[in-house]
């Protein structure tokens, strides 16, 4: 289905699409191209899976281009994506020398000096913008956590960085201090009307999770993400083992591997060495969006393990189910869970077991968690918050 | 480094590079389109990391898109290559209706009805052609085995597939009897200055597989292949524990696996478990481009134990660093491996291991096998040729 604003009305009500639909009017026929990474996988896909949609349906011309690169230039940018979250990597020559090769190839391949508005996502498409001496507005969109990065790999990068209009993040944290340029804050969010969000019957659910050899009877714990050593799976583990032992319960592991990632299957061979073991331990290896629609569904409690996070849209995919999650305090998953209004969050191994068992034990306290959860996402995380978010900062742009 | 074609003067001589130049004349400033599902990672994104950016350099203005879509969507296309490949696989009404909409997705964001050519590779942006009436001419570029194709997918696509100006596949095998269409024979090919292929020194590649704790004094049998059932990994365990009995020998397999294929990270586990038992056989997870490189060469004997491969440009790879290929009779594998003369078509177990051992007994077998491989690559399989002969197919549709 090809999203049309008004299915949102449902979600948000006839005025508020009716305010993005007025507000878009100053943007009719102009040319906007998104350009980022990755075709799927990923939370910037998945957004612009719908917003790029979305936004032609407003009247504004939309396109979407995806980057092209080698094995190396991939590995490279994942690395530049990990020191801009802090991890130190060496910026040796040859990297600089692959980077500079591959920007330059994607601009050779994308004729977009004539768009209105070019929007280049994350670090791996920005060093375009030197091959386009003339061109509109080009914006920024960083979606990682950039609040403490490595200097060499951010040094690198400023150079590019100040040459656009403006620069777009998550949150307040990620702002980027010696930057000089207008920034704006807009948040990520989710699609309610994705295949992995929308409302689906409890038997449906039943059905797929059963089909996956998964007990519905029993009660549910889940990590729905990538087998990467920035997720804490080895941490939930250890709280699973302990909640276990005051009430039955099962625990799965959902998720797929960046296919440039070579810890990927690294670490999912050590966790099937631990988990072979405990049959109440499942892995499932895929990730099709009715399946994690089902589980984040029929999750007594999710958990958000991370040690990083650019945002952790899980996070609201599994609130938005009004399932409650037990997430760390990093990224964006703070401005998602509200301490112990929305969900909680994760302190200790030994927190997380109490406040596991707290939810398990008191079925009226998760109704209340998970119906906060909802409304908190409804307000704040939903695609057309987003949508009139972008078009409300084209408008800036415009009339300066 | 972007590639000029005089740079291939050293493999194929001036009069090849001066011939294509000429042929090219007719195409000056054409402006021509690829459109592919993946931007890195498998053989088409390689060859067109490559060819794009020569058809540019002879004066063709050459793009590249890749396509958008959902985890659903990229796991019914691949659900789609394993039925065209010959498995059989259930076209339900949602799956149509998925592939119906990201074909329509994908249509809106690429304006592509003024190109002078758009060049569609394989099924998975197939149908786009469908939302272009107004268009000049398309070539559908099929680089799987089609030959024995499920017949409810071959039904689906060949409307489709009708509606193109031309058909190019890589081998007289895969030939659509039923199209009634011109259909092109291109073989793929491989890049000789890609880094994965260039010439490294044999410093280089000690130092670059010793840092990844491969002992470079011991012979190295090897594949390099996705962690995918398709790669027949398990049959090269059989063959290795045989060889190993007569000859002290190591293996290692190198591979990634695709990010949406759920059993890819399952079979790696399974592999595990059998070879943490062998401390001569290694896997590595990566496969980086230099790291490759230097397995290739190192080799003593590759293996290429496909169940199904479209063409297997590996078997190639290995073979232009004079390495002696063993591989299975399917795909374009035996048009690479010529039965005794540039490597061996692999007809069991027993075969594979007594064909083994005559190689790593006799190093002027080796020698030879391994002479007569780079120049059948040289001649056959390098991007040059393949460069030619899509001009001399873009002259022949222009003047039709």
């Amino acid at each position: 289905m090809i999203p049309k604003l008004e299915s949102y009305n449902r979600f948000v009500g006839k005025k508020v699409t009716k305010e993005i639909r007025h507000n878009a009017e100053t943007l009719q026929g102009k040319h906007l191209v998104h350009i980022n990474a990755t075709p799927s996988g990923g939370g910037v896909a998945e957004i612009l899976n719908s917003l790029v949609f979305l936004m032609n349906d407003v009247g504004i011309d939309t396109g979407w281009r995806v980057l092209i690169g080698s094995h190396s230039f991939f590995s490279l940018t994942k690395k530049f994506h990990n020191s801009l979250q802090g991890k130190k990597v060496k910026l040796t020559e040859n990297r600089r020398k692959i980077y500079m090769e591959y920007t330059k190839k994607n601009s050779m391949i994308n004729h977009i000096s004539k768009h209105d508005f070019v929007v280049i996502h994350d670090p791996q498409p920005l060093g375009m913008i030197s091959h386009f001496p003339n061109r509109k507005k080009w914006i920024w969109r960083c979606h990682i956590d950039i609040s403490n990065p490595h200097t060499d790999t951010f040094d690198f990068i400023l150079p590019f960085v100040r040459q656009y209009d403006c620069a777009v993040v998550s949150s307040n944290r990620f702002k980027i201090n010696s930057l000089e340029k207008p920034q704006f804050i807009i948040p990520p969010s989710i699609d309610p009307l994705a295949a992995k969000n929308k409302q689906i019957s409890e038997n449906l659910a039943n059905k797929v999770l059963s089909k996956h050899g998964i007990d519905v009877d029993k009660p549910i714990l889940s990590q729905v993400a990538r087998f990467d050593p920035w997720k804490g799976h080895l941490g939930v583990i250890k709280m699973f083992k302990k909640i276990k032992e005051k009430m039955d319960c099962q625990l799965i592991f959902m998720g797929d591997m960046a296919s440039d990632d070579p810890q990927g299957p690294i670490l999912y061979h050590r966790i099937r060495q631990i988990t072979d073991k405990y049959p109440d331990i499942h892995t499932i290896t895929q990730r099709n969006d009715l399946l994690v629609n089902a589980l984040q569904k029929k999750s007594a409690i999710v958990f958000q393990n991370s040690v990083k996070e650019g945002f952790g849209l899980t996070v609201a995919e599994a609130m938005w189910k009004k399932t409650p999650v037990l997430g760390t305090d990093v990224g964006g998953i703070p401005l998602q869970i509200l301490d112990g209004q929305t969900g909680y969050i994760l302190k200790s191994v030994s927190d997380g077991v109490a406040k596991s068992l707290k939810i398990l034990e008191d079925n009226s306290h998760r109704n209340e968690l998970g119906s906060n959860a909802y409304e908190h996402v409804r307000k704040n995380f939903l695609i057309t918050r987003h949508l009139n978010d972008y078009i409300n900062m084209l408008n800036t742009l415009n009339s300066s």
